[in-house]
């Protein structure tokens, strides 16, 4: 199989440092750099991996899983979306509470997930405060100011420069087409609606073209060739976009929806493009009115609704000015979106991974002592907690010995004589996911047991027997200058503290919390 | 030929205020509210216009001109760019001084109009201040916030998550191709470039796209129906976005670039795409190092470099660390400069449209007076910035009589007894153009002169023959009711004193300046 990869690709996908900035994964080395008659010199499968020496000298290895990988989406076209109608969501939308959506990473990531697959969720409870629906986008990306300014006022106004500002109804839209580029996503939030009417209507775009590429597929092949010009102009603001209704990617996926007929402006071209074009936009935008595909809700004080702005068209039922309707709205972009989720997933799947290690390899038993590895760090952490100990403390104790588990020498090879260094590879490996406020107490926490040994009469005479005896291997009580130089690191006394709950943690049935109950605690310190 | 336009496009374009809000040019119907058997029932050409009775009993009237108006664009495809190479600016590069771009619209609108169309231009003068891009994206339009802030900081970090961090050179590129949507505008200001090295090169991607098509066009094809995959990782972000290299629009016009090898992650396909894409890839990539692509300079402290971000790519070279070299950056979008070039033009052209009013038929008799209608407005102008007057009453004085000019009335038919009311008329046709600190001295100066002569004893004796004329025509002095409403109206102050400037603006043979003296006056205060 992997001998008729094209060797342009594979060396472009090189992994080795030389080739890849380690960290972010960015490409230290230009396509044109590569000779113009690149071949594989020689190839061999060995442990899982594609081994190759190219016909330049360099050498690059690739795991085999890599190489077998699939393709994939960034997410943004109907492959990657759930495309609905309104009955699906008869049992209720995507919702959650806003303290919730803040204080627990897997409720925040359920409703982005919802907005970047359905096209939107709504947060209940949000403090019904001016500018507070600036501080609902910045919980998952920035803000995209317009010419309507950093937010906008949904209310009834004396002059009006928008349909919006009235108390008229208005039928199922995408906002900001004029833009390019559009505003990606609308979040909509309510500070008042005692008005009789004013409730908010969906449509899924992307379904209602998929309907129309069903029923009639030269319309729809007609709306996706067009350009149509999106014109808005007022006193200061002359904005134009030539787009199709149906933006579709080079292969054919429907990718954006753009639908509002209050700004569209004049289409020129032959005759007969004209009327195909009119034929087929009336077509799309009657499927856009069928009851089915409008999902209706009301948007109560407190609630805020976020929506993909370039799939969803959104409708607002008329109102009577028999009370008050007042909404806040702003803009903001998908892909923040999506990265935020991306990045909440791979803090999930780090603490699942931590879930496993305490599970799996934490269930063994721990250098010679009473209690498991995990049962160490469990109690250590729940040490800490009890003690009232700031969170990343907590962390620091509950993971300080997580290098036992990681390091390329595993702890067995500390009671063989050797120093595995395991506070320096958990906390290098911790780094991925926590600050130096968890790692740097992880890190001396070994140190700080050499500290204490040397300064403080009577603590040495306390270490287990195992303590004692890796108390040799990692080099003794420190030196009276080690232990001021330790004093004067600013860690220090963090990582004393955790290390004097490392000592007390090693009770035999001791009653302690499990891992799920340092999970909220331990995401909210993930960055 | 008029019989011949399809029903529902010319329906779509009808502008009467029924269908259209006459303000912004927003449809006020939807396209599913016509009939579906929609007909011409009848149609005539008169007075230039087209006028159509429609089957449902609506009327509609459109100008014949702008029925035979062409297709334009919206300024964003190839069509609409100047493509250039190095040597096209051989003679100097689109520049202008910061202080001539904040004084001057005309000026302004030349440094976004080089933007929209050769891609870039630069700024010299600049206050080399932090954060001082931020208030340059501020002049056309709204920062675009990313990962890397509202703005980022171009020098060596000891860190760095990006190349642009270090001193390396670095290859021409287009900045976040792994963002969707990708800001489409770069500023980039010098603070400090006192190292060796570290110029600054552009190379336009459309130039480039168009010479790939030229010399490969199989190549050029592949490059825009293959969605390369771009990413960017770091700790707080994972972003990635699916999109060809050469954006074309649904005519097949080069309508984005994206280039960067740096984060170009895995594609996936059958060998057979991926060795054809990377053929073209590396084709591309090499045409955009052709030497005679590369346009180089320098920035230097207080230049701020504006470029399209989704045309052309930048590059560094390397730099020494013999000196510092510090660039703040921001992104921003070409949606909101192209709307103020526009709005930019659009005053321009008012203001031409004024002075193609006092050079015509201001040039006709005043109303007896000894004075054409220009120079007394002129004369009236003079005399308020002689006194001094803060600039909106400078020109209220000048355009106080305006209304002669526009009304469906014309001045004689206030001379023939009828009041024109041309105050209102020139008031209200300025408020297009002015706000209420210009439009309302010209509104009330009728009403001052009315009021003066009530209550300021020997004012109305001072009046010309023409004027005691018209003061009878206009109502005559004021009632002590009348005269204490007007004191009262918040504008009365500068409604009086214009009308002051108005009474002494007669006098033959005056040493006036033209109009041109006060454009640049008026263009400050138009909105």
């Amino acid at each position: 199989m992997t001998t008729h990869l094209p060797p342009y690709w594979l060396r472009d996908n090189c992994p080795c440092a030389e080739c890849r900035d380690q960290r972010n994964g960015q490409k230290l080395f230009q396509i044109t750099e590569l000779p113009d008659d690149l071949g594989i010199a020689a190839q061999a499968e060995l442990d899982g991996h594609l081994e190759v020496l190219w016909s330049d000298g360099h050498r690059s290895r690739y795991p085999l899983e890599w190489l077998a990988g699939a393709a994939d989406g960034d997410g943004r076209t109907e492959a990657d979306k759930r495309l609905w109608a309104a009955a699906d969501f008869a049992h209720g939308i995507p919702e959650a509470h806003w303290e919730a959506y803040l204080a627990d990473p897997a409720e925040q990531a359920a409703v982005l997930a919802a907005v970047r697959r359905s096209g939107f969720a709504v947060l209940r409870g949000v403090p019904a405060v001016e500018r507070q629906v600036l501080a609902v986008a910045g919980t998952f990306g920035h803000v995209r100011v317009t010419n309507y300014g950093e937010l906008f006022d949904v209310r009834v106004e004396p002059d009006p420069n928008n349909l919006a500002f009235t108390s008229v109804a208005i039928t199922p839209h995408t906002d900001n087409p004029y833009r390019d580029p559009v505003p990606t996503l609308q979040l909509l939030h309510c500070l008042d609606n005692s008005a009789t009417g004013g409730d908010s209507g969906l449509v899924d775009g992307f379904k209602a073209a998929a309907v129309l590429r069903e029923e009639d597929p030269e319309a729809f092949a007609v709306l996706t060739r067009t350009p149509v010009p999106f014109v808005f102009r007022d006193r200061g603001t002359e904005l134009r976009a030539d787009r199709p209704l149906i933006d579709v990617d080079p292969l054919g996926r429907i990718r954006e929806v753009r639908f509002n007929n209050r700004s569209i402006g004049t289409l020129r071209g032959a005759a007969g493009e004209l009327e195909a074009f009119y034929a087929a936009y009336r077509r799309f935008a009657a499927i856009t009115l069928r009851p089915e595909l409008q999902l209706e809700f009301r948007l109560d004080r407190g609630d805020c609704l976020i929506f993909d702005n370039v799939r969803l068209l959104h409708a607002r039922t008329a109102f009577e000015k028999d009370g008050h309707r007042h909404l806040q709205g702003c803009y903001a972009d998908l892909d923040s979106l999506t990265s935020t989720l991306a990045v909440l997933r791979r803090r999930a799947a780090a603490l699942d991974t931590i879930a496993e290690l305490f599970a799996g390899e934490g269930a063994g038993e721990y250098l010679g002592e009473a209690v498991t590895m995990a049962e160490h760090m469990l109690q250590a952490g729940a040490l800490a907690q009890a003690a009232g100990a700031a969170p990343h403390l907590v962390a620091a104790a509950l993971l300080h010995d997580i290098g036992h588990f990681r390091g390329a020498l595993h702890g067995r090879d500390l009671m063989e004589g050797r120093d595995n260094r395991h506070s320096d590879t958990g906390a290098d490996w911790l780094a991925r996911w926590f600050g130096p406020e968890v790692t740097e107490p992880v890190r001396l926490h070994v140190a700080a047991k050499r500290y204490l040994c040397a300064v403080e009469p009577g603590y040495r005479e306390r270490l287990s027997e195992a303590s004692e005896y890796t108390l040799g291997v990692q080099g003794g009580p420190m030196t009276g200058e080690q232990a001021a130089a330790f004093a004067a690191h600013p860690g220090a006394e963090d990582a004393v503290a955790v290390r004097r709950w490392d000592e007390q943690a090693k009770e035999a049935d001791a009653d302690t919390p499990d891992f799920e109950h340092f999970r909220p605690l331990l995401a909210a310190l993930m960055h």
